[in-house]
């Protein structure tokens, strides 16, 4: 924490560079490579001059035939502590974007004292000087990742202190049930008194473990939207689940390399449906072996409705009753959707079937995909999300959590057993601190802090 | 020019991503998207806040189950006119390196007036606003693509106007050699003066024709330091050459994958020797090929030789007269090293080898490598540069070099012939307006101005 870090904080490869310098040494070391003193420049300022190779001590890296010059034009941003992103003394050079020029900058902040920061080693210094805490931390490399807008929300949600809000709120409830927990012990001598408010202590902490148990099970979901809700697609031979597969692809594809212009990420098979992503399980496997499967289309792809959220089940006549029973035994805990395809060959009148999600297309024609797509996002039941709703999205939060819960319920079972309040207690300071790890209140070891900035990527 | 244009400035994947905003609406634009009101916001000032969505005319964005709110949290840097990149009011934008939410920011700014910016539209309007001339333009492209200490210190020197200063100079002298060829049509009257001092004009014209002469020449060894200098490495069967391509190879890789600790890009077969790449030219099909090549192994590598400005001969036995011969022969342009390989197994006497670079190794042992470097950097002949020194790197610099040095030619002859004044003014004028393409002094038709960026990088 006492040195001064650099690192590039941008991907290699664009028009510009951003080189990231922060600690009590940034401007003074950065002064020595930089055409202007900046020791004296106030914050939030910006500077152009001059990169400028030093000749280091006792080696001469300018190779024979070209002399030492400037190494780039750029643009020093200048940042002073507290207000910063580390909340320490920071500054953002604003390079072209040569690898070249990147390396050489670097290379001279190392030769004059930087030392290259680890991942998240920025990130993790804001919330060691008190800028953010851990949950916000987090936060920063999900919405760095963030793909979508439902990820993108979540991460944001979270960086604007969502679940801090949550947790502290529930410490609050925790504090009061603590309260009234000291207030029944100091009354414990006049025997009348003893239990006669465990009532009140029971539902307010009914009432905490509801709220853990919500943002505990929100976990799902929220996974979920992070690495895209599961689809199976399923069916017999030729009933069209490829061109429908392609239909559904389509789209999103276009979209995606529209607005970038730049050569873009392999996206395989997974769609974004009003800001969340779907992502087509195995789907290479499924158009494999099915063209060996003969009953029901489904028998080799038990693997694929396993891990599937929602499974659809594309088929082009009327499944028998035998069938429907089969595949509702299959997707038991999934949502399924049956899609009957090729509808102008199919017979006019409907099939009977109740209870299940019937969407009746023609994916050659591109007919009704659009109805399908909303049957999948509806599939998917997302909650309707409010500015105040929390989905738990990390799984460190989740496990916590879930201790938390663990606590809380021997809490409320020793209030049904009439166990003593001192006892009860001790397993609500252990619920309080368990919350607290999330938001890093209790836990500042460089063990935890290390593995969760290790995932972090590079100047950031 | 009269619009406001946007685009991201850096590559995407990083932990920043940069846009940047040109043109007279820049912060009015901003300040629509942004949480606070940029209009009045002084030069060079960073400012922290949020950039909110907008909801759009006539169109509802926001998908069900997801409300509204901040895209991210960002620093918007300040810039005025016309201290700024492009001479116009703008702004730069650093944001979480998102790909989602770079993607939202550039359709927010579109969305709300911008329009996304074409390839080196910055750089463009940099030129067209008088902030550098066309030259120093170009430099900025090879600045960014720049990729070791040559290809970087040409791009360097020519964007600090390098080449205009040269260009400017040449253009003195021109005009000094147009207003004495006045002076002389103003005396033709007097039938004895006419010719008397056609000896100074000449001297300067002989004097400026050298100095266009040497820019032009430069541009052979320019384009090779550009493009790596080709090197052939040919050789019989086992003689070592894949050992020895491994490693010359090694080191330099080692080099790159350290500084960047990211993914590297795939640079096949070239190394940097004192910051000049070389490049194996299509050694794989050596290796190949020489498989099958009996007699001195170098038969079917006439197509590399031929590339090369280097050919390395590796051998491990004396080579007999005849052979050298050879060799010679075929390599008659360029220049030559002998490797003798395998130094311990050879016999002890020394090769009776003149006026060839002969170099003693033992690749796999990693033996004078460094002396084989050496010699090739050597061979490469880069002219040991200073500040004052220009290489042109161009095409299209030397190719109005060339169409200059035609023009004064004629003036040359024309003076030698004792052709009269006024028509050598003109081709003294046609020498003047060639050199101006250059800077573009002379040039700014959309047609060329399109060629000269459509090159460029989206963001610069």
């Amino acid at each position: 924490m006492n040195d001064t870090i650099c690192a590039l904080a941008t991907a290699p490869g664009g028009a510009l560079g951003i080189i990231r310098i922060s600690g009590a040494q940034s401007l003074e070391i950065l002064s020595r490579i930089f055409s202007k003193d900046l020791t004296q420049a106030p914050a939030n300022t910006i500077h152009y001059g001059h990169i400028v190779a030093t000749t280091p001590v006792g080696s001469a890296t300018t190779p024979a035939g070209f002399p030492a010059g400037p190494i780039d034009e750029v643009l020093v941003s200048v940042f002073r502590a507290p207000h910063s992103y580390t909340g320490e003394d920071s500054a953002e050079i604003s390079c072209h974007g040569s690898r070249y020029i990147l390396n050489k900058v670097l290379e001279l902040l190392v030769q004059n004292g930087c030392r290259m920061a680890n991942p998240g080693e920025y990130t993790m210094r804001a919330y060691l000087n008190g800028k953010m805490d851990l949950s916000q931390a987090e936060a920063v490399a999900d919405l760095i990742a963030s793909s979508n807008q439902a990820t993108h929300q979540l991460a944001m949600s979270q960086l604007r202190g969502g679940i801090s809000t949550q947790l502290s709120s529930l410490r609050e409830q925790l504090l009061k049930l603590t309260s009234l927990l000291e207030l029944e012990l100091d009354f414990s001598d006049h025997e009348d008194l003893e239990f006669a408010d465990r009532t009140e202590l029971t539902d307010i902490a009914n009432k905490i473990n509801k709220h853990i148990t919500q943002l505990s099970n929100s976990f799902e979901v929220g996974q979920a939207i992070k690495q895209g809700i599961p689809v199976a697609i399923i069916g017999k031979t030729n009933v069209g689940k490829s061109t429908l597969l392609n239909r559904l692809l389509r789209e999103d594809r276009a979209i995606v390399s529209d607005i970038h212009g730049t050569t873009r990420d392999t996206i395989e098979d997974t769609i974004d449906l009003q800001g969340v992503t779907f992502r087509f399980i195995d789907t290479a496997g499924i158009r494999q072996t099915t063209d060996q499967v003969e009953q029901i289309g489904i028998e080799r792809t038990f693997a694929a409705i396993d891990k599937a959220r929602i499974v659809i089940w594309i088929v082009d006549k009327e499944p028998t009753q035998e069938e429907l029973a089969k595949i509702n035994k299959l997707t038991e805990n999934k949502q399924l959707i049956i899609v009957r395809n090729k509808i102008d060959k199919a017979e006019s009148e409907s099939f009977k079937i109740v209870k299940i999600t019937l969407i009746e297309i023609y994916a050659k024609h591109n007919q009704h995909i659009d109805q399908l797509e909303q049957a999948i996002y509806q599939a998917a039941n997302i909650p309707a999300l409010s500015d105040s709703d929390i989905i738990v999205t990390n799984a460190r939060h989740h496990e916590a959590l879930c201790r938390a819960q663990t606590h809380l319920q021997r809490v409320i079972d020793g209030l049904h057993q009439q166990v003593s309040g001192d006892l009860l207690s001790e397993d609500l300071r252990l619920t309080l601190d368990t919350l607290a790890e999330i938001t890093g209140g209790q836990i500042t070891t460089n063990e935890v802090l290390g593995n969760i900035f290790t995932h972090f990527c590079v100047g950031k």
